[in-house]
């Protein structure tokens, strides 16, 4: 027989098309698909005959044991999550709490997190080392994250920001900025692409000083340039120094 | 008419089920595939009708210059990178060379990056806040290196470890450990990833100390947990602490 089978899916930016073959197979043979519900309506014109479970967010918990709790039933389920499963994702929890279902056996599939699907909308602004910081305090307190910021600009590290604002988190890309601003100039090209892969999706190529004036929500994600990047006919594009083996 | 294209794809791991299908897509649509001869031999499997030009490490400019060449003469081109197109890849390249080329349009598709697919394979050692950062110096002074692995483990981020070692580089792990262990305790939970989606795919979650000893190559990924990330039943789970909300 089958173990029971929980899959931790991530779907990337939202489009069929961004998704890997293998997510799209393993929500195929999937009974069951469980995520948030913005994400669950992403998925269902793709696959109309699921079950869905669909819970709102900040029920993670909750969301993670009902996905458990139907794989340990016997049926295949798939917990999604936008972007990369194990990024900000519910890959983790599905391990903690896996303890109580011995019999459930939990696979994760990749998928492309916004830091890869932005960066291919602005240009090319990762290219060498860089960090993914959220700026969501909701789990997180606020001085590391801002020691983060700072640890990251100072080693000349790319910054690509998630979770910049939301309704109830309005000023914290502002503050992100003026953080940075104390290390970095405020000249530094910056990036910030909104709604990947959905019809409303935007980019834009900045600097850090303009980037703290421009609007952001939970659906935009945040570039924050090194030293060698450049704006090169409105893209954000981080030079990695191969013209020196020439 | 449409206008000349050259597409930059990240193929991921480098099985056929790891790519999205957009960059299969776009791989079927192309007359011509371009990348490191390793990469290269990857597809040309599943698309063995294509035209290849492939190039040997460290020869980037050339590779990329070739592919604008034969993109800019009306004929469409896919160079084709491992893992991301924009993670240590040779999007940025594209679009600093694309000057001499004012008719070719370049455009990104983003692929699953070894930090993303490595994760899955180990469990969910990212989760939140996290830096990649290459051991390679070829391009990039071994002081700069030794900032950033600083910097990171000072802020307490997992980090992810890109080309710890080659055969020209020998002993470049045990170095970063000897780095990070200046700041992080032997006993932290660590991870490497081998071979991904290939063959001879292997994962080892252990501790920062004893991954000084262990053998690593340019195929090999590796993971420094951050404070939180525990070893649960031999998976690498970074906790983010969505227990507190209950």
């Amino acid at each position: 027989m089958d173990s029971k089978k929980l899959y931790v899916v991530g779907i990337g930016p939202g489009s069929e098309e961004d998704m890997t073959i293998r997510a799209r197979n393993t929500l195929e043979k999937s009974d069951v698909i469980c995520g948030y519900t913005v994400y669950c309506d992403l998925v269902k014109p793709i696959f109309p005959d699921k079950e869905y479970i669909s819970t709102p967010m900040m029920g993670e918990e909750k969301r993670v044991l009902l996905a458990l709790k139907r794989a340990d039933e016997g049926v295949t389920v798939s917990l999604i999550c936008s972007g990369d499963a194990g990024v900000y994702g519910m890959s983790g929890l599905a391990f903690e709490l896996k303890k109580d279902f011995p019999e459930v056996e939990v696979e994760v599939i990749p998928g492309v997190t916004a830091a890869l699907s932005g960066a291919a909308l602005l240009g090319a602004p990762l290219i060498h080392d860089f960090c993914l910081i959220s700026l969501s305090d909701r789990l997180t307190k606020i001085e590391l994250i801002e020691k983060r910021l700072k640890a990251a600009a100072s080693a000349d590290m790319v910054i690509v920001i998630y979770n910049p604002e939301s309704k109830s988190r309005k000023g914290y890309l502002a503050h992100a900025c003026d953080i940075l601003m104390e290390i970095i100039p405020g000249e530094r090209v910056c990036g910030i692409a909104k709604n990947i892969a959905r019809a409303d999706e935007e980019s834009l190529v900045t600097t850090l000083e303009k980037l703290k004036e421009t609007p952001a929500d939970m659906f935009s994600t945040v570039f924050i340039g090194n030293s060698s990047t450049k704006n090169i006919g409105d893209m954000m594009v981080t030079l990695r120094g191969y013209k020196s083996e020439l």
